[in-house]
């Protein structure tokens, strides 16, 4: 065992030791090995906790705890061959996040249900949760506005040109999932006026008007602590994550159509996609 | 003009009617157009400078502001057609954010550079930035560990079977961007032990050791708060807004061979890609 320059512990791999030999958590000193300084001791306790969350962290998001209760902590110490204090700091982490929460009698529950949502393809938010529920939209705004310059230049307009303003505050099944703010252009989105934008995507009344399919749409994904009132809006607390989308999305001739600033629930959305190395 | 249910306001197009009648930033009200409560006009001020924010945010992060120095607030709302208050809303907001700083004699600056991390192809992280400085590793934790079920199982091992773990601090230019921690099988894992993972990409090492591409990977993207470890790791406060993206790499015949769990600083990184209507 020596250390890197970083400080980090390096375990050479002796291959014709068992795997017993090795610690069944990353960077778990044997008890005693040798003197270390406390800091260095927290720090080591601090990854291992941090470790074990985002394994157990993926294993709550998908679905691998029946009933929503999770074991015992001495169950999952033995599972992960973590010591019990790594378990409960795990726990205290998963809490922090609002994943679980500690209910007396029952034990350790699942809180929250975070919804995939398709990175493979451009789809509509009521779309891609198809099979999780019923999306609605909480039109908070709508109306022509004076395109400000950037907003006009994305839209390939002239400056000050009318364009569609449209924020929804939208849910499933009555849980705020994302405010969304669109921009279109007016000669489209005007016609989205007499729509049901409460009850429909906005990809599907642009394919309805334009009488075929979107094209494609450059995105921006971003994690960002929401303001005071972006997290009012979406019943979140303030300065929680949110995941930010920005989207421009284009007709199959390439013509802009839709500019959008989304902001979802960090702790109610999952972004999930397949990248290839060659392209 | 008439109220939706959800109690926004329609400004019904009228298509005869100059731009100029209707208003530039989205539900302005015109003043003293009817009595509106306290509440409304708070939330409809605070409407106003998030959407304005969101322009401004993304202007300043798509190289838009000459210089680093933010136009003066007059110049703000001019371009923007917005009151000060709303122009000063916003930049608190941005300010929240740490996007923009006020200094004395000098204006409203950019603070903060988002680096723009590719999610079109599977890339490493020195290759998707190669065009905005060097990226180096601080090795944290390398070694072979006993892998917990649920690391087995989407490795497809035996549960308990020995993996290589590696968690890497990674800076670009110096500058903490992403705390990575990578679970490898051990028998590609293990020639990892001998390699330069301070200044070279798993991804780059792995198609060394295997001598061929990598082929696809499967990922998730969530926002999360960041943990006061991961934090004061990243050099973020406490609670910041993490990016974090789970990665399980493949080789191209489907065999697993790296799974992730990467938190990105948010206020450094940002994803973007295109995704098209038909698959």
């Amino acid at each position: 065992m020596y250390r890197l320059s970083g400080g980090a512990i390096l375990w050479q791999h002796h291959p014709g030791l068992p795997a017993a030999t090795f610690l069944a958590m990353p960077a778990e000193p044997a008890p005693a090995a040798r003197p270390v300084a406390a800091a260095r001791r927290r720090r080591l306790r601090a990854d291992r906790a941090r470790q074990l969350a985002d394994l157990l962290r993926h294993q709550i998001l998908a679905g691998g705890v029946p009933g929503g209760v999770l074991p015992l902590e001495d169950v999952i110490a033995a599972d992960y061959r973590a010591s019990r204090n790594t378990v409960r700091q795990a726990l205290d982490l998963l809490r922090g996040e609002r994943i679980v929460e500690r209910q007396p009698g029952v034990g350790t529950v699942v809180v929250c249900e975070k919804y995939p949502h398709g990175l493979d393809r451009l789809q509509g938010l009521a779309e891609t949760l198809r099979e999780h529920g019923r999306v609605t939209n909480e039109v908070r705004t709508v109306g022509p506005v004076s395109a400000p310059g950037p907003v006009a230049h994305r839209l390939g307009l002239p400056e000050h040109a009318d364009v569609l303003c449209v924020e929804r505050l939208r849910r499933l099944d009555g849980l705020p999932l994302s405010l969304d703010l669109s921009y279109l252009p007016m000669d489209i989105g005007g016609e989205l006026l007499g729509c049901d934008l409460e009850n429909t995507d906005v990809f599907r009344l642009l394919e309805q008007l334009t009488g075929g399919p979107l094209g494609h749409a450059e995105i921006t994904l971003e994690a960002v602590n929401a303001d005071a009132h972006s997290a009012a809006v979406l019943q979140a607390p303030r300065g929680a994550a949110v995941l930010m989308l920005e989207r421009l999305t284009r007709l199959p001739d390439g013509r802009p159509v839709d500019l959008e600033f989304i902001r979802f629930r960090g702790d109610r959305i999952t972004m999930s996609g397949v990248l290839h190395r060659s392209l």
